[in-house]
């Protein structure tokens, strides 16, 4: 087994970036494509691609660029995309339905296996092709599915309770919608999805635009 | 005025969940907090937050801890959110229909004026209490009302061409839902939300974990 450095979060991060753009690229029926080319489409320089590939071996060749089928399933595996991760969904107000329906959450890799709602106005109604069930269901059905991944889209007063009890039955991994800071274990991620707090700091940029303190570059960058 | 060293960004995407929690102690009606028990609530140290803060001056008292109403009203002003910035959101399907019935987006700061889509059969309907309206009048409305923030809702397809409509007629900040990179001058701003490259760099961390290699932090603080 080769050994290399432990890559850095950001890199991680910017993986799933270049699978995307490699996955349009066969779309478009490209076979082949360059550091530069790939680095233009999800603006980071050729040579950041580059390190960021060289923390997981040796890929393409000088001067003939990337197979672009090659190398996506090359990042796939790293990613663990290669099998697939169960997901159930947690709370299906409009926002839930809306990821529910949302045709990139079954993409490689990814199924969303079930839906939980604490509402029973709620509860046997189909969306998606799945049945809504009850908050009460989410320990057997994340147990009996082996379930590593959940997205939680409860207001933020629930989204703790929600948290422990899909830590408890075995989830690792969550992707929180709710606008608060949840408190999980160490070996449990969360990732936030705040598109409010986003357009929050946003508007610090503008608001100095307007007065002309637009001082610093903008940072369009995948960082 | 004062002057003080330019924060990093990474400074200013903390301030809006400072600015968040300090909204909820304020309905739980709390008039005062330490730097310990703000920094508890969203992940970060005591040190990080005074750290933070110190960008913009000087808050709080030693051994008193922050005025909550105080330290609100003054990062509000720092994220430019003493004003109201009007939003357009284009592309009205699920996820479009979700934001614009979000009440998030019609907080502190914040308020969606209005929708557009391409599809002539959406076109005249009406979500959240706002008509929606033809792609082809974006130009017209965001010049009228003033625009610099726009929410990007449409497949990735068309993206591009949206935002640089958007781009040209005045807008300088974009929230992107469209899962692709876009280009934009220098001046503008665009941020992401991508939920599924966000799950698919987790599912990398569980499938290590599955096979025992889990040796970093879960960094599950905001950086």
């Amino acid at each position: 087994m080769e050994h290399f450095e432990l890559p850095p979060d950001v890199v991680i991060r910017r993986l799933p970036l270049y699978a995307r753009s490699l996955r349009y690229l066969i779309d478009e029926g490209t076979l082949s494509v360059s550091s530069q080319e790939l680095g233009e489409r999800i603006n980071v320089t050729a040579a950041q691609i580059r390190k960021d590939l060289s923390y997981f071996g040796e890929f393409g060749k000088q001067g003939i660029g990337y197979d672009v089928e090659k190398l996506l399933a090359h990042i796939e595996r790293i990613l663990g995309l290669h099998q697939e991760w169960p997901v159930v969904l947690v709370g299906v107000g409009h926002l839930g339905q809306a990821i529910a329906r949302y045709e990139g959450f079954h993409s490689k890799g990814l199924r969303i296996v079930a839906l939980f709602d604490s509402d029973p106005a709620k509860v046997g109604q189909e969306v998606a092709g799945l049945t809504i069930q009850q908050d009460t269901d989410i320990t057997s059905v994340v147990r009996e599915h082996d379930v590593r991944l959940a997205i939680v889209a409860v207001p933020a007063t629930r989204a703790q309770d929600v948290t422990d009890l899909l830590v408890q039955a075995g989830v690792r991994g969550i992707l929180n919608y709710a606008p608060i800071i949840v408190q999980v274990p160490e070996a449990v991620w969360v990732r936030y999805i705040d598109p409010v707090a986003v357009l929050h700091s946003m508007t610090y940029y503008l608001a100095r635009n307007e007065v002309g303190l637009f001082t610093s570059t903008n940072g369009n960058g995948v960082h």
